[in-house]
């Protein structure tokens, strides 16, 4: 049975009389009629009525109205509105700037303003290094989408993709202190997209690009990478190919399984799969079968695409020839980044002992976790209803924290990797459990933990800026 | 003799011994040494010594090391750093993205995030006028430039034009609470530049282009304001009109003349000079010379592209013919965005008695307002060491507050001659006097003021949107 959710959460204006009784008859039916109280204040009062505010979380639009109706159908009582809490938190938008210095008279204005902000354009127009010292530049990215990819609703355009650039400009902020902006672009040409994003990139320390259909990002990912001086990275590859593998680290810990001996089959070979499979073999995986629509990859057959002519030539080194279910007989891992519904209960108990199930199809995943774990050991999705979720915003916070800590220039498979391990090092030995082999995205270790290794990683290979931080003697008019 | 100036403040670290006069002996040194003090602290002690932060206005960098030397020349003081107090302000930027909502926990997060963000990405998608309600669009503006045209310094590149955009953020934001985010773009190519803007336009309620060179930003402007459904603006164009307009209509209060009937020169046919002269018209004046480097331009004359030949098509009725210097003999008004010096005391002198003179060219004006003053009623500048300073300041943040608060397409001329009115309006009949002809940058009168002047406008014209602004039952999943 479906239970009420904050997704669908509500507030309820209520005219209500001033007896007594009133909010308690008012929470009894509100209950009564399926929803979940989750907060109620008076607003607003006379002396012979109660102005109530109740949020509570329902199922859905005809949910919400049949807990309007109930709360009518009571002698004495009257709903003034009814809002969607969700719609109420977008109103005028999520983000906004804010200055980091103050100007509350004319030396101040002299300094942040002009005359005095002419010598610091100067000093940096002598040398542009110095904008990473002197400007945003240092702790500033873009988000960046054409709104051609947008959560599992396909392409509906930049105004539309907004809320989640937004929202995903409030994560970085919060979890790694990190100032993003979104950029949602009015054009779907791949070398439009290239264009722009190489004339913003002076003003930024990174790029996240975000919900752009494959097969473009792979080439607006790799040629941007191959421009820009500064680190370019696709959150729907990477950042999921890092959490990914952190939970697996943690599985195989839970079930005693080293990641060169198992048999692991990803279903989805598009830019989530290509990512997962790639991090995998860096982080030491050696089997490893990549299923498509028409079954698994096999190696000298031709592809349509250099991404799945890629997988194609470096998976399946045993010449495995079949469906997806059929790989699924004897695997120890099943990732899946694909469709809902692909896999049955009798596919999960065909796998090895101590099978490890992740299934990510979102918003349903290939098997239904409660239908996985009765043969699985391990099991995670991509959703918070269920234990072990398998979360983005574990990695992109703390990756770019790290990036722009070490002034990157780059992003290497090798910082993937140790950011990895250091989602999956959050978790203590006496922590790991089947059901706990991922962090809450709430754990605040996380973030700083990725950004150190990360940068720690950018400092080893010299892929690091060496930053101008102090002051001394920091004369330059 | 030149004095001490905020825009060449330093820090001074110093080493003092801890006896009772050492504070005494550091300042009056320093004060020796022609520094203007502005705070003093001490930020640590041991019993032999005090450390002391020492903040003082100099000359300049020599001035400042030679301040150095006094301190360094006194028996038991010891420099430990110097460092320029506007780079100090700089480290990092001046600008940051704040989150406008709480996410606390995991409700939060599926409200602001996924899934809930999904039904406002849809709402949004079936209707992008939405985006005004839903997203940041209402309340914010990209301040655009690529670098050409920088203050006085000319094509910095975007990395160095950085700061002043940052500043002009800042200034959107403190003066009028409009989010504003600075765009410098990488490419100098005029279609690329109306592409990116394009591309960009989504995501934001207003565009103010900035400090871009000529011709380039007459064609830019042009065809964005053409393109787009928000408004585009040009602040070096129309920012300067504007209070430019706001100080003439007070200063001709002053002397007591109607801007229909006065002799108006305008020296500089630019980008500033020819949107000074269209404002001119649309507030009245009927007698313009708008003198170049090679004189004034004259009626059926050809001139070297449309925006000459629209001034010279359409001042200067009565024909005249000559030099700038020629043409101040019985002018009442002169106005200068040009070069330093191009007058001297006699040509003011040579004016209609009452005579106003705005010499505004950065940083030396064309001539010394010293000079003027002996001659002319009223004097202003640019600058902001003598009275009536022309400071856009004045303009930008309360128009662009005008604009969103009235969801407004297009920027109109009379929006820019209502904002005008309303900053010479913010100062009374009781206040007003040639020194005080235009309000103070940091007059919280101002920004309002020329909010609701240009909001009214837009509505009347019918370029205002009609903005959602309540949340009665507003359910939308």
């Amino acid at each position: 049975m479906a239970t009420p959710s904050p997704g669908y959460s509500i507030i309820v204006k209520v005219q209500a009389p001033s007896t007594f009784t009133a909010t308690s008859d008012l929470t009894a039916l509100v209950a009564e009629a399926g929803a979940a109280i989750t907060a109620l204040d008076i607003v607003d009062a006379s002396h012979e009525s109660n102005i109530i505010n109740l949020a509570c979380n329902t199922l859905g639009k005809v949910h919400s109205q049949q807990v309007r109706d109930a709360i009518e159908a009571q002698e004495g009582f009257k709903v003034l509105s009814l809002s969607d809490r969700t719609f109420h938190m977008h109103q005028g938008g999520k983000l906004q700037t804010v200055s980091k210095v103050n100007v509350r008279n004319r030396d101040d204005l002299s300094r942040a303003y002009t005359p005095g902000v002419a010598r610091v354009c100067k000093a940096i127009a002598k040398d542009t290094a110095r904008a990473r010292e002197l400007t945003i530049k240092r702790n500033t990215i873009a988000v960046v989408t054409d709104g051609t990819a947008v959560l599992g609703l396909g392409d509906i355009g930049p105004e539309a993709s907004m809320p989640v650039m937004e929202g995903k400009a409030v994560l970085f902020k919060q979890f790694a202190n990190v100032d993003a902006w979104p950029v949602a672009l009015d054009t779907k040409d791949t070398d439009e997209i290239v264009a722009i994003v190489k004339a913003l990139a002076p003003a930024y320390g990174g790029i996240n690009l975000e919900d752009i259909s494959a097969p473009r990002c792979f080439e607006i990912e790799a040629r941007l990478r191959e421009e820009l001086d500064i680190p370019v990275f696709h959150d729907d590859q990477h950042g999921t190919a890092i959490v990914t593998q952190a939970a697996l680290n943690n599985a195989l810990k839970v079930v005693g399984k080293d990641i060169a001996d198992v048999r692991i089959v990803v279903s989805g070979v598009g830019a989530a799969g290509h990512a997962i499979i790639r991090l995998l073999q860096a982080s030491g995986a050696q089997h490893i079968l990549a299923a498509g629509r028409d079954g698994v990859l096999e190696p000298n057959t031709t592809q349509r695409d250099e991404h799945r002519q890629w997988l194609a030539d470096n998976t399946n080194q045993a010449g495995f020839s079949g469906s997806l279910k059929e790989a699924m007989v004897g695997a120890d891992v099943f990732i899946g980044v694909s469709a809902p519904n692909l896999l049955d209960e009798t596919d999960i108990a065909s796998m090895n002992d101590d099978a490890i199930v992740f299934a990510m199809a979102n918003p349903d995943p290939e098997i239904l976790p409660t239908e996985a774990s009765k043969h699985a050991a391990v099991v995670a999705t991509g959703r918070s209803d269920f234990p072990n979720q398998i979360n983005n915003v574990l990695a992109f916070p703390g990756l770019f924290r790290g990036l722009l800590d070490a002034g990157a220039s780059d992003i290497t498979e090798d910082m993937l990797v140790a950011a990895a391990d250091a989602i999956s090092e959050t978790i203590t030995e006496d922590e790991l459990n089947p059901s706990y082999v991922i962090p809450s995205v709430f754990n605040t270790r996380v973030a700083p933990a990725v950004a150190e290794a990360v940068a720690e990683v950018a400092q080893r290979n010299g892929n690091a800026a060496n930053l101008v931080t102090g002051t001394q003697d920091d004369i330059d008019f």
